[in-house]
């Protein structure tokens, strides 16, 4: 198989788009007719889910390079939320999406190995997101189902959610943590690039945070940054400019509430018309601020 | 319901125990007869682990005051694992051990919110590890949830991996990242104390780290530690001293492999047998090294 950043790029390129669309479950917000019979039954919710999110993939698959399921929504379900997990990693692949498993695991190294199993070849998700607070040893084995795998990677650097800073920016050795992390990064990377020349090990940068954005940027000039935040989280695709090169390379913006549950704010609406709407507009919102 | 922390000081006292086995399943270290069929067969894999691992729990229950599984192994076998992972949860806890659920989850609030209500509640389980790095913001979700089901938390302060000082030694304002981590987790228990003068909101403390162990315990003096690495990783009983108090409080010691594949070591003996064996051998050298 390709290389992950090769798969983005080409994705990127053939369908003029930069973002990927999280698909975070939260019943509550689901359209009316998913909703139903689903309170206390686990079981009911996790197939109503299901059904719901063909018809997100169906209508962001044009306009999404990417889709991003946060596994957390799945595990409150419990087991039936895991079968969903996996079906709707399997059936965004089918429709030709990349699948970024929003897992942000991280662990010993043996431990670690397993979580790499698990994610990149049972539930084998394109790319997960990873947590780098066990440090280099703790990373080996993801680094090395990445390269069996043509997976890619997007570890943590600098987070969306407002309190990031209290142990992100403490200053070691005259430099904020997020860059000792990203200089990690830069050198796990390495060995993992692909034909267009970028790393198939990229970092998590909130977009909520445009000024260390580009300082990581400095710090990791061909990763692929990954990049929540957007929408519900309150940034826009001004801020989201400095994660990008001037071919609009370089980021795969993120948003999920703003697309998926795009029908509460479209009333009368067909929910997946809304949907495809949202991801419309966000994706032609990230390209006009890049003039592309 | 009791708080978390004295349900684990009660099984302690009653039990007269400070370990924690942790429910591991490598599928090529099960005894023979668990083996026998698995291979490239998920569903027949994951009974197997769940035939045994109901093996363990009654080997290590009266010697044990907690199972931790590690859910990375269970992850490994997609839906299915987790359906054996929700059902070994359950077992332990109606055997009378409480379950620490080695997840090590951590995310941004909204995600946070999900992850305990799936890993509390949904699971059911009686704690849980967590990784600190978004700060105190993703944490509070967290703590919400465990002070509703009087659950308890055990936060990543210093990690058993060889490679765990390359961000949790980095010293910012004159203190360890990890020390800065165990300032915060003192603050994030409040509140969370019990009958017994320990907070529900503790610390994971590899026992490969005892001089930094004695450290993290003067800014925690009334946190459990949660302490990995005994065994198979390479401390002993003596390196696991600083942990606790003089009445022999304030820790849980944690092996995986040590105990649960110890029929690896005792060719001969009936595998269960060899298991109680090393959990109580366990038992009683943490004990002999605190003179209790």
């Amino acid at each position: 198989m390709k290389a992950f950043s090769d798969r983005l790029i080409d994705a990127i390129k053939s369908k003029n788009s930069r973002i990927a669309v999280g698909l975070d479950p939260r019943l509550e917000n689901l359209p009316e007719e998913f909703r139903r019979g689903t309170k206390n039954d686990v079981e009911r919710a996790a197939q109503a889910i299901l059904d719901w999110g063909g018809g997100v993939i169906e209508a962001v698959r044009d306009h999404a390079v990417a889709v991003k399921p946060q596994i957390a929504f799945y595990e409150r379900l419990g087991p039936y939320g895991i079968v969903t997990y996996y079906a709707l990693c399997r059936h965004a692949r089918k429709k030709g999406l990349l699948v970024i498993g929003d897992v942000k695991r991280g662990d010993v190294p043996e431990t670690a190995k397993a979580y790499a199993e698990a994610h990149l070849d049972s539930f084998s998700c394109d790319a997960i997101t990873v947590n780098p607070y066990f440090g280099s040893d703790g990373m080996e084995p993801f680094l090395d189902m990445a390269r069996a795998k043509d997976a890619g990677l997007f570890v943590l650097v600098k987070t969306s959610n407002r309190g990031s800073g209290e142990f992100q920016d403490l200053v070691a050795d005259g430099r904020p943590l997020y860059l000792h992390v990203a200089r990690r990064v830069a050198q796990w990377g390495e060995g993992l690039g692909g034909k267009y020349g970028w790393s198939s090990v990229g970092a998590v940068v909130g977009a909520t945070h445009p000024q260390q954005a580009a300082e990581i940027r400095q710090a990791l000039p061909r990763a692929f940054f990954l990049v929540p935040g957007f929408g519900a989280q309150g940034a826009g695709a001004a801020e989201v400019k400095a994660c990008f090169d001037a071919e609009g390379l370089g980021a795969v913006v993120s948003a999920s509430r703003s697309v998926i549950f795009a029908h509460e704010k479209s009333p009368g609406m067909e929910w997946r018309k809304a949907v495809e709407n949202a991801a419309r507009a966000m994706k032609e919102a990230i390209n006009a601020a890049l003039r592309i």
